[in-house]
C-alpha cells in the first residue's frame, strides 16, 4: 500500500475548495484504503480527493491483480473523487523516480499538501531526517557506495548508510517509511509549493501474508484470494464495493493477473532474446543478461525462475521490476525522457465523481499538462509506453474478453 | 514435399562409395517420401544416402508437426543414411535461399549428383529452363519489375514473367518445380561438380488437401492428424517408423505443433513491439510494419489474423515467413552473414546410420566445414539462430517436456 494525500487550497470564484490528492496502487481497495481517505478527508477538510494510482504494473513489479478501471471504480464509490493513472515509467520503478512521477502529477492537477501512511504518523520525523540527510550527505553517499561495492543490495547498504550517519528519526527499512520519505524529499528539494502530512498506519504490516484482521495488508488479501478465492476471511476484509468490482473482473476474465500467468511470455521472450537486446532494457544492468539468460532455459516456474536468480546484491523487489520491463519490452531508449524531464508528460484520467468532475471543469484551464481522458485523444501517442503495457497486461486473455477490457481505454472516463 | 537427391562417386582406398543426398522436410515422413529414397537408390545405384531437413520451422514459414529428431528417426529406419539439418536462415526462405543453403550443405558433404520429385521427371526440362531464362534474363526481369509495381505477388510476378519471355519446358506454378528449378540454378550458376537429376512424382499434388491414397500429400496428412488425429485413413499413408515416431512424439507433448499452438506468442510480442523493433526483422519489408502492428491488436486466432493481413501482393506462404521470422525474432542484421555468404558456415548432423557413419569416417577429412553433431560442440555460438529457434519451437510446452526434448540437442547424434 503506498499512501500519500495532498491537499490544495484553490479558489474558485469566492469559494475556496479543497482538493487532496493520494498516491495509490488499490491493488485491491480494501479496508485500510478506507480508512486513509476517511482520515484524510476528516484531518484536512478536504472537498475533493484526488488519487493518483498505478495501472497496469505496479511498483514492486508485477501485474495488478485485476485492472486499473475495476479498481478505480471501488476507490471511487469509497469516496475518492479522482483517479489519475501514474504512468508506467514512473509506476514501475524504486522509490525515487515513483515519487517523482506521483508527486509531480499531484502538482500538475495543483494539490498543495501531502500527507502520507507511516508507522509513526508524525510529519516532523520525516522532515526532520531530510534535512539531517542533506547534512551528512557526503558521508552517506560514500558509505552508501562502499556498501554497494561490497556487493550489497541497494536497500540494505541505504539503510547501512543510514545507521552510520546516525538517522534514528524514520526507520528506513519500512517500505512504507522509504517511499514516504521519497515524497518529501521530492517536494522539498524541488521546493514544491506543497505541505506534507502523514498520518499513523494501523493494525498491518505492510508485508504481512496471513489475515489476521479486518484491516489486512494487500498482501496477505492477494494471497488469500489467488490461493482460495472468496473464502470468508477474505470478505471481511473488504468494503463491498471492492468486492463487487473484484467479482466482476473476475466474472470477465475467469483468473486473476499474476506472474505466474505471465511466466510462458516471460520465458518465451528471455529465450528468444540476445543477451545484446537485452541489455538494451530498462533495469538489465551490470551484465544482469548474462544471469538471465543462464537461468531462463531451465526456469520451471516465475517463483522457479527467482530463486535460480536472486542473489544478495539483487533483491526479488529490484528483479520482479527488471522482469516486468522485459515482459513490456520497456527499453533504456524508451525511458530517458522520463528520467531527464523536470514534472511528468501528462495527465491521464480514469475516472471520478461528481466532486471531482466539478472540481476539474473550474481547475482544467490551470493545468499546463494534457490531461488525457481517452486513448482516442489527440495526445495518444505520448502514451506509447502505457499503451503497451496495457496491451501486454490484457494478452493473456482470450481475444474476446481481452477486446472487451481494451475498450475501456478508449471511452470517456468512468463518472460516477 | 521438397525432395532432392545428390550423388557422389569418392573413392575410399580402392572402393567407390556412392553417396547420395535429399533435400527433404519430411513434415511427417510417408510413403511418398520413401519412395523417393527408394527410387533414388535403384537409379544411382548409391550406397549411402544423405538428407538435409528443415529443423524445427519449414520453407513455407509453419512450425513443423514434429521436432526434427523424431522426424529424423522415422527416416533413417526407412533407409536414409545421414540427416543434416538444413539451418534455420535458409530453410525459411523462399525458394532462391533455400536451394543455396540446401545444395551447398549437400555439396560441402561431397556429393556429386542431385535428383529432385518434379511433376515430369525430366531433368532436361529443368536445364533447358535455366539456359532459356538466362537468354531472357533482361525481359524477364524487365517484366517481373513491371508486375511487381502492379501490385502482383511475388510468385504470380515471376510466372507472368516466365510466360511473357516464352519459358513452356517447366510450369512455373507449381511449389515443387520452384524448387527444382532453384536447386539446378544454383548447380549450374557456380558450376558447382554436382550433375541434376528428377524423378517423377506420383499421386498426389503438393497441395492437396484430402487423404485420396496411400501415397497422401504432407499437407492433407497433417491436416489428418490435427483434426482427427490417428484416424485409419492417416495410417495407411505412412510406414510404421514414422507412425512410431509419431506417436512417442505425441505422448510426451500431448500436442501437435501448429501455427495456432504459437498464437498467443506471437501475438504478445507483436502487440509488445514499435513498428520500428519489427522493421529490423527479416522479412518485414516495405512498411509491413504498420500493416502488422494494424491487424495484431483484433486478431483472434492465427488463421484470422492471416486473413486480415493478406492481401494481393503478400501472399500467405510470404507472410507466414514473415511471422516466423518475429516469432523466432530473427533479425536482418543477424541474416545479413548468410545472405552475404558464398557456402553455408557449417554442417549440422542430426543422425545417421550404421552405413552413413562409415561414410562419415571416412570422408570427414575431406569436409572443409564445422561439422556440428551437438550442440556441446565448441562451434555453439554459430548456431546462434537455429539454438533460438529450437528454443522457440519447444517454448509451447510444459518445463518438464521442454527440457526433456532440448537434452536432444546436446547429446550425440542419434546412431541407428
Amino acid at each position: 500500500m503506498v499512501i500519500v494525500t495532498i491537499i490544495l487550497d484553490y479558489t474558485i470564484g469566492v469559494v475556496v475548495v479543497k482538493a487532496c490528492g493520494l498516491v495509490v496502487e488499490y491493488n485491491p481497495f480494501h479496508h485500510g484504503h478506507y480508512y486513509h481517505v476517511h482520515k484524510t478527508k476528516q484531518i484536512t477538510n478536504a472537498d475533493c480527493i484526488i488519487a493518483v494510482m498505478s495501472g497496469s504494473f505496479l511498483q514492486r513489479g508485477e501485474p495488478a491483480i485485476i485492472d486499473k478501471f475495476h479498481r478505480t471504480k471501488a476507490a471511487l464509490e469509497k469516496g475518492v473523487d479522482i483517479v489519475l493513472e501514474l504512468p508506467y515509467p514512473y509506476a514501475v520503478q524504486s522509490s525515487t523516480l515513483f515519487a517523482k512521477g506521483a508527486i509531480y502529477s499531484l502538482y500538475e492537477i495543483g494539490v498543495s499538501e501531502i500527507c502520507f501512511g507511516s508507522e509513526s504518523g508524525n510529519i516532523a520525523d520525516f522532515i526532520d531526517s531530510y534535512n539531517f540527510l542533506k547534512k551528512h550527505q557526503v558521508k552517506y553517499d560514500t558509505n552508501m557506495y562502499r556498501f554497494l561495492n561490497k556487493g550489497y543490495s541497494f536497500p540494505l547498504a541505504s539503510s547501512k548508510a543510514f545507521e552510520i550517519i546516525g538517522m534514528k528519526q524514520v526507520d528506513m527499512v519500512q517500505p512504507n517509511n522509504i517511499l514516504g520519505f521519497s515524497y518529501v524529499k521530492t517536494i522539498l528539494e524541488n521546493r514544491l509549493p506543497i505541505k506534507p502530512r502523514t498520518i499513523k498506519r494501523i493494525k498491518n504490516h505492510y508485508h504481512e501474508k496471513a489475515i489476521t484482521n479486518k484491516i489486512a495488508s494487500a498482501t496477505s488479501i492477494r494471497k488469500e484470494l489467488i490461493n482460495n478465492d472468496w473464502s470468508q476471511t477474505v470478505g471481511q476484509t473488504l468494503p463491498k464495493s471492492s468486492v463487487q468490482q473484484l467479482k466482476k473482473y473476475k466474472s470477465i476474465t475467469n483468473q486473476w493477473h499474476t506472474w505466474e500467468s505471465y511466466f510462458p511470455y516471460l520465458h518465451y521472450r528471455v529465450i528468444s532474446m540476445s543477451t545484446e537486446e537485452l541489455a538494451q532494457i530498462h533495469g538489465v544492468d551490470e551484465g544482469l543478461e548474462n544471469r538471465i539468460k543462464k537461468t531462463a532455459i531451465k526456469a520451471k516456474s516465475f517463483q522457479h525462475w527467482m530463486e535460480q536468480i536472486k542473489t544478495k546484491r539483487y533483491t526479488e523487489i529490484r528483479l520482479q521490476r527488471m522482469f516486468t520491463h522485459i515482459l513490456t519490452n520497456t527499453t533504456k531508449k524508451e525511458m530517458e525522457p522520463f528520467l531527464n524531464m523536470q514534472s511528468v508528460p501528462y495527465l491521464r484520467l480514469i475516472g471520478m465523481s461528481e466532486t471531482g468532475q466539478a472540481y476539474l471543469n473550474h481547475y482544467k484551464k490551470e493545468i499546463q499538462l494534457p490531461l488525457i481522458s481517452s486513448l482516442k485523444n489527440k495526445f495518444r501517442s505520448l502514451l506509447y509506453t502505457d499503451e503497451k503495457a496495457m496491451n501486454v497486461y490484457y494478452s493473456i486473455l482470450p481475444s474476446e474478453q481481452r477486446e472487451k477490457l481494451r475498450k475501456q481505454e478508449f471511452q470517456l472516463p468512468i463518472i460516477l
